[in-house]
This record gives structure tokens, sequence and C-alpha cells, in this order.
């Protein structure tokens, strides 16, 4: 009986048991679309990525097959995303020369740590780190890489050579060669953008409201866009003769099966590349675990953060052992994928079959493919993902989240993706810890009539003069102790009547040592002054853990159920005149 | 009319101008004792930190007067500290050789980065950043370096050579070593620190319960123990002369006041040592601070982060431009100035000039003093930091801060200061992430006979079918935003004939962006269901906040003031039923 551990252990097993010749049909017409889309997709993302052609396709085969049998996702297309290309880049140019066979190794090695490094988390169930990128800081390094990656482009486009990792560097090697543009190459690459803005924005709606074509179809023949494009510039750049006018061309691409690899042995590499594929790693798994809970979702399915965390990972071990680069589940093919029906995850392993036939038979039909097609389909699919107004949300909702993700963005644009995402993580915890290092504290006293407490500066309350109670809104721990002792300590520095303090902890859901320490010392402070401090309405989990330190012997008050027991005892008249205006009121309604 | 404006950015003013002639003698008297105390310690700190002698008296003399000026405590005794040695003495012997030109002045550099890092920090009121160290934190580190601190000094009570910046490196050198210990430099070092921990602990209670001498008369005899031991080994060292048997002597300290110097116009080694600055201010800030405010608090005095920020940073830049090495206030020195009766800044100054006095006059006095002696004040000093309760305390009450406190303390021993700190820090923040990422989240029922809602399985609760109230004990953020989306979808896939859920956000302070998001989505997933999504319960400021979303408007249920007044409309029934109850149990009371 030990199939239920290989059920847990490897999902492939559960969904295979019940595979039937249906799935099978609607696995194929989805692997069918999906390789199609993912051809000029692997070759352009290689391209991004600074390594040959062929490695797009080798990351497109043995990845796909081991995330079917290792992912929990039904619906996730596995293989070459823009951002994580760009990543590559800016890691592997590093340390060696694109263009070198070191370079290569170095794409092969992030394929690798990246691969053990998501393992290791799957194994050591820390999905949950994932949940440290805020949306903001997601949402601002996707804009940032989209613009930036469009920009990369660009030179391609133009045919000239204009590269860089920031938005500076590449705009102004942009400009100082923008006299060399190939008028060949830009008309292609000019052609080939425009071609595919219009398939996105204005084909599908053209074939379904003018000729009446069923939305299915229509969808089916706008995906094939980025084909069409390939194959008529590839048709002209061989009858007109265009790579001797200077147009790039893709060139020979070896035939045949993906290599057996290994990373180079060499740990100062590993060393030095670690940091990148940690960080390729943690926004690959943001991206690829987004859309795969957001497919899930619509069948009511459900995907686990850590078995997704090993799918990925044995995806990204199976790249490097087989010529490929880092892979994650990207998020457009995914998409295309659910909606094209795919019921398992045999659909990204007939995709993966799609994809080594095309490395085996069709490599000699890409020789003609000029490079400024390639850019056209990465700057189509790269600026969708820039969302403007998102921005927009954020600077309307909140300022602290709108500085993460402004600083995101900028830190992207300007001095590269690896430090944007870094510096945004950062800034998000750092804001959150600021936000709670100053929490609402509020002077209560109870609304006439009830046995409610409120803040005083908004409702009209009856309050004590020998009875301060403070309502304290954020959990107390070591970035806001201090903060709370300078507050009551100004709060009764301007009260000499004052016999006792009542702090009303209905909002605190911690207290760690930090605050516990300041706990003591305020109410050692208030003794000395003569004041008793009392505790109210403290949360059972709170009162467990405080039970366990000496603070509760040496409370010079009490700890109340509620704040309005609190207040009969200390001062019972008080409560008296605040209660005894609802007999009041309601004689005087009679 | 300038003058308020000059008191507020120079303290001094405000206290300089009521200043009377019996504040001067109190300051007098505190001054000689604590210049007492000081002459020993900063010779010894500056033989800590790796340094030459007279660096240490440089480093008590102008930063002490600049800290009088700028700082806001009234009793803080600023000047060369164990920790902030150690620490220095890591930093600088990572980019140079103890002993060189170089080494010095890199001392030099770190004293002014600190300087201008404090003086930045508290321009731009940055104090609260110190509150991101955790008490477990500091304390644990303060005990690690104690340890350390002690452990490295044991070679100079041998008269070996046996350094190291890990407890294992030290004990490694210490056994390897031990066979070359010098006889007469062990009774020295040992006796010395036999002495002084008598001195410490017996010789107080003696003088005063035995021998009738008045308090302060026998605390200020037991403050001199150093001095004694000073005087006495001394003495033996040049009578005997064990210089000549192999006993390490401070030798010839240059005569005079300190040198104006300046730092090493050296970018790169600015840039090498500007993380270690950083750590250095940062501690002794955090040092600083929490004894200024615990001696302002037993006057009901006042002191202001960032008032001390720009008067440590004084001082480290005049320790800079005068030969020294980074300062802060010492704890110890701190409360022996204040206890002999210090009323302001002004006994600091006075103790300057003590100390300029000693480099002037005194400096050949200390030629035959024996380094063994220094260590042993060192390690009495140092040992009275390790609070080894502190760590039992911490690992009753919080699992959590312990886990951090101990790796403060291991990492410190292991890696060194540096790494120490760093970790304590990135461990404190990411565990206190790690537990509001997993927020505790109850489902709530009425109370019979009461409007109040209580955790079902607590409490016995009057609960509905069709709605399901859930409160949540946390502000809703990036960290824990997902998490809130999974429980949620959980707890209705087991409720089918589910029509509402109510969050209820009575301890919710804060929704970010992130949490906005996931509000979003579960509001858009629940519709799909068939489920009403509400709220109840929403704080004024986070109300405020979501009001300027679309949120509001995409709701497909109300925001409800009360949980009571949510079921009343959602379930009257069901209300009805509980509150019925406190009839039916009133009936049966009579």
């Amino acid at each position: 009986m030990r199939l239920p551990r290989l059920d847990s252990a490897i999902p492939a097993a559960a969904w295979l048991k019940s595979y039937r010749g249906r799935d099978l049909s609607a696995d194929l017409v989805a692997a069918v679309i999906v390789t199609i889309m993912l051809i000029p997709q692997s070759l352009a993302y290689a391209m991004l990525a600074g390594l040959p052609a062929e490695v797009g396709l080798y990351a497109s085969i043995l990845p796909l097959i081991a995330y079917a049998i290792f992912g929990s996702s039904r619906a996730l297309a596995v293989g070459p995303v823009a951002v994580v290309s760009l990543m590559t880049a800016a890691a592997a140019s590093r340390v060696a020369e694109p263009g070198s066979p070191e370079y290569v190794g170095a794409a092969i090695a992030l394929a690798m740590l990246s691969g053990l490094m998501l393992v290791a988390m799957g194994l050591a169930r820390l999905g949950f780190l994932a949940n440290l990128l805020s949306h903001p800081v997601i949402s601002g390094f996707i804009t940032a890489s989209g613009i930036l990656i469009a920009a990369s482009q660009l030179q391609h486009v133009l045919g000239i050579d204009a590269g860089g990792h920031t938005l500076v560097a590449i705009v102004t090697a942009l400009a100082a060669h923008i006299g060399e543009t190939n008028p060949y190459t830009l008309a292609i690459g000019a052609g080939a953008t425009t071609f595919l803005f219009w398939v996105r924005t204005n084909l599908k709606p053209l074939l379904r409201d003018r000729l009446g074509i069923s939305p299915f179809a229509a969808d089916l023949l706008a995906k094939a866009g980025p084909v069409a494009a390939v194959v008529v510039t590839t048709s002209a750049v061989a009858i007109f003769d265009l790579g001797a006018r200077g147009v790039d061309i893709v060139g020979s691409i070896p035939e045949g099966l993906p290599p057996v690899t290994a990373p180079p042995l060499d740990l100062d590499l590993w060393g030095s590349l670690a940091t990148s594929a940690l960080l390729i790693s943690v926004i690959g798994f943001v991206e690829s675990i987004s859309v795969a809970q957001t497919l899930a979702a619509k069948k009511r399915q459900r995907v686990d953060a850590n078995h997704e965390l090993k799918g990925l990972g044995a995806a990204n071990l199976a790249a490097a052992f087989s010529g490929g680069f880092p892979v994650t589940g990207g998020f457009s093919r995914s998409v295309v994928n659910f909606d094209a029906g795919a019921e398992t995850p045999m659909a990204g392993v007939l995709t993966a079959v799609g994809i080594a036939a095309t490395a085996v038979f069709l490599t000699p039909l890409f020789f003609y493919l000029p490079k400024a097609t390639l850019a056209a389909t990465i700057i189509v699919a790269v600026l969708s993902l820039v969302d403007l107004g998102a921005i927009k949300r954020t600077f309307v909702y909140s300022k602290p989240d709108f500085a993460a993700m402004a600083a995101t963005i900028l830190i992207v644009l300007g001095v590269g993706v690896e430090a944007g995402v870094v510096s945004g993580v950062g800034l998000s915890v750092a804001l959150y810890l600021w936000r709670t290092s100053r929490p609402h504290m509020a002077i209560v006293g109870q609304v006439p009539g009830t046995e409610h407490f409120r803040n005083v500066d908004r409702h009209s309350v009856v309050t004590s003069e020998e009875v301060l109670s403070i309502r304290v809104d954020e959990s107390l721990y070591f970035a806001n102790a201090r903060y709370l002792e300078d507050k009551i300590y100004d709060m009764i520095a301007e009260r000499p009547e004052l016999k006792h303090v009542v702090l009303q902890c209905s909002a605190v859901n911690l207290i760690d040592a930090s605050a516990l320490e300041s706990l003591e010392a305020i109410n050692e402070r208030l003794h000395t002054a003569g004041v008793q401090f009392h505790l109210s309405e403290v949360k059972g989990p709170v009162m467990d853990r405080l039970q366990r330190a000496h603070f509760l012997e040496e409370l010079t008050g009490k700890v109340f159920l509620s704040q309005r027991q609190a207040m009969a005892e200390l001062d019972p008249d008080t409560v008296a005149r605040a209660e005894g205006r609802r007999l009041e009121r309601e004689l005087h309604a009679v």
C-alpha cells in the first residue's frame, strides 16, 4: 500500500490513473495550439536571454515533461518566459561574454541552481516565502521589466547594435547608433510589430463579428499570428536574399534532440550566480503560482504551493541537463492552454513532443528567420504586461504601497532587474514595519447609555478623571514597543490627578518579548508615579503567553475581561453616570 | 528672536542659560569619578580595538565636548565602549594589518563614516530605525559580545598570542599556545582579575557594612578598583623589571593633546567600511539611547532620539578629527556619572579636561602598565554584560523571540559580530512576518442572551446555516493576503448551503493594496459561487482608505457597523433564537 504516498509525492500518479480517451483528445488539441505558439516564443526568448536559438527549443522539451510528472497544476504551460529570460541575460552576462560557451554554461548553471533551490524550498515547505513579494512590487516589477524588454528589442527591429541592462543605457545606445539603421530590417521589424499588434487587438473581433467565424476558431487564428509573421518574413528574406542586405537572420540551428549536458563544475561560478538564481527562482515561482491558482480556481481545483515548487524545480533541473536555460510557467501560454481545453498535464507532454519534432525536423526552415520578427513577437507580448492603470490605482489607495511600487519600477529601469526586485521587497517590509511602528492609540470613554467604549476624539463619551483608558490598535512587538512607552508616558505626564491606566488590548494579537519588556517598564514607571497599571480585553492566546512570564505577578493592577468591567471596578461613579443617562434618555422619550 | 531655534538645534544653549554654581560643583565631583574610571578603560578599549593606547585617550577628549554641545542626555558619559571597540577591530582588521598606520586610518575612517551616518539619520529623523533591533536580539548580541570579548582578552592574561574573531578561532589559538604561557603575566593577569571581581562583588558591602563607610564613599572606592589594580601592577612591573621577563607592557605613549587628523581620502576604503560603520552606528546608538532614556526617566526628563543621533554623530566626527576611534554612550560609565550627581553635560566637558590633563602630563606613568591588567579590567567589565537569565526568560515566553536571540548569539560567537547582528535583525523581521502571515481566524457565533460574537471553538454560541461569520485577528497585508484567500475558500468549500460570508474586521488595523486585491478576488469568487460577501466592524481609518478604491462598489454585500447588525439583517431568525434564549434562561431562573 505505498500508492497513496506515491500519489502525494508524484501528482502525475493521481491523474494518470483516471486518464481517459476524451482527456487525450482535449489535451492533444491544446498541445497543438500551444506548440504553434511556443515555437516562435522559444526562439525569441532564447534570443532575449542572449542564447543560441536551439537553447530555446531545448528548454521547451524535457522541462515540460518533468513538470507534467512533478507539478500540481493541470493547465500550467511551462517553458521559457520573458522576465526570467531577461534575468538570465542579466546574470549570465555578469560572469561571461554573450555568445561564448561560458555564457551558455552560466545559463545552464542558473537553471541547475534555480532547480535545486526550488526543490529545496518545496521540501522545506517554504512556499509561503512568495508572499513576501507584495502585489504592488510584483506589478511594478512586471511593468518595468516589460518596458525594459521592449526597449532592449528595438535594436533588432532597427538592425543596429544597441543593448544594455538599464533603460538609460539602452536609450543612449539607440540614440548613438540610430543612424546605422538597416532599412530592410526596419521594414520587416516595424511591419511585423504592426501586424502583431493588429492581430492582438483587431483580428479576433473582425473574424468573429464580420466573418462570422466561431469565437474558438477566431481565437485560434489570432494566436497563430506570430507563426504567420514568421512564415511571411522568413519567406521574404529567403526570396529576396535580404540576408545579403544586412538583415540579421537566425542562421543554422543544429538539428536533433537536446544534448545531455551538465552545468560546469565550478564552485566559484555557482557562488557568484547563487543570488541571481534565487531571484530567478522566486520571481519564476510567483509568476507561475499566480497563473496556476487563477486557472485552478476556475475549475474549483487546488494548487499546492509546495508541489508547485518541486514541479518547477524538476523542470529547471531537466533544463539544466538537456542544454536549456531557466524556465517557469508562462502567463499567456498557460491561459491559451487552459482555454484550448487542456484537461491534464499530458497536454504539456504532447507539447514537448511537438517541440521535439520541430527540433528534429524543422530547424532548417528557421535559417532565414529574421531576428527582427522575433523581436516583434517579444515586444508585442511584453507590452501587454505593462499595466499603467495599476500604478494609478495603487497611488490612490495607498502611498506606502505606491512608494514600494515606484521604487521597484525606477530601480528596475535605472539599475537593473535584480536590484529592482530586492529593493521592492526590502521597501515593502520596511514600510510595513514603519506603518506598524507608530500604531494608532486612542483614549477611550464610555458611550452614554451603552457598555461600549469609543475614541474620545470621534465620539461623545463619558471619561473619568482618575482612570485613563487607552486602546492600542496594533499588535505590540519590537518595532512599536518603544513608541508605546513614549506615548503612554506623554499621556500620563499631562494628567497629574491620575490613579489608574487601563490598556485595552482588544486589537492586540501578539505581545512579543520586546513589548513585554516595555510593558514591564511602563508598569514600573507608573508604579513610581503612584499610578496602577491594568489591562483589559486581552485575547486568549496573548493571555496564555503572558501567564508564562513574571509580568502578571509584577503588574500593579489587574487584567479585566472587559473594558466596562475595568471601569465598573475602578470608577463605579463614572460608569453609573454614563449608564444613568440611558435612564434619563429613556425617561425623556416616554 | 532666533534663540528658540538655536535651543532646539543645540541643546547646550538651553542648559547653559540656567547653569549655576551648585551645578558646577555637582558636575565636578561626577567628572573626577568618571575620569578615574575612564583612564584605564580608554587604554583598555583601545587595546581591544587593536589600536595604540593613546588613541583611547584621544577618543575620550574632543568627542565628550562635542556630545556635551549637541547631545540631549544630561547624564550620558560618551567615550570608547567594549562592544563598539570589538566591532571596530573586526572591521578595521578586514582592510588593514593591526599595528599598521593603515589600521589606525581605518579606525579614523570608521569614526568619520559613523559620525556622518548618525548625523544624517538624525537630520532625516530616522531615530525609530533603532526599534528594528528587538530586545532579544540586543540582549543576545550583548551577551555574546561579552563572552567573545572576554575570551579575546585571555591571551593578554596568559601572555601569549592567541587572537581571533570567533570563539572557535580564539579557543583553538589558546589551546595551541597555552604552553607558552608567561608565569609573571599570568600572575598579574589572574591576580588583577580576581581582585577586580572581588571589588565588584564583595568590597562595597564590606566597606559599608563592616567598616561603616557611607554608601556613597563605598561606591566611590569600589569604582576606583581598576585604578588600584593599575597602580599596584604597574609598580610591580617597574620595581621587579618584569618587562624583561616577558610581561607585555603598554610602553611609551606620546605626551600631549590629540593631534588634528583627517581620515584617509580613499573612496574604496570608505566603501568597504560603509556597512561596518552603519552597524557600529546603529549598535552604538541603541546602547546609548537605552541608557540615556533609563537615566532621563529617573529624573522625569526626556531624551529625543533624533537629537541623540546628532549628538553621537558630532562625537564621532570629533573622534575622527582628533585621532580617535568610534565612540558612544557607555552603560556603566553613564550610570556612575548619574549616581555621582552629574547635573548637566558640563560633567562630560570636565571629564574631557581630566583626560586631556592625563594625556599631557601622566602618560609616562603608564609605561610599565601591563597589558594583562587592562585585559583584566575588560574581562570584569564585559562579563557583567552577560545575562544568561534573559536567555531562559525569552525561551519560556516566546519561541520565535528565542530563535532570534539564539541565532544572534551563535552567529556572533561562531561567525562574528557583524554577521550576528545582521542575522538577528533579519530573523526578527522574518519571524514577525511569518507570525503575521498565518493570522488567527475564527468562525464566530452569537453568545446566547448577548449581543456579543465569539469563537465557536471556545464558546457555546449560536450560528447560522446560511451565514458564515469569520473574524480575522490580524491586519491584512501582503504577507497574509494569500493565506486569507485560501482559508476562506477552504471554509466555504465545506458549506454548500451558504448564502452569506461576513468578515468581522474588528482586529484589522490595516488593509494594504495586496490585501485589497485579495478581498476583490474573494468577492468575485464568492459571487460566482452564489455567495454574498460582507464586512463588519471596519475601523474608521481602514474604511476611509477603502472608500478610495473601487472595492466597495464591487462588493456584492454590505459593510455593517457591527457583527450583530449584520446577523440581524442577514438572518434575523438566528439572532432571535440567540437572544430569545435570554428570555428562556431568565424565565427559568425565576
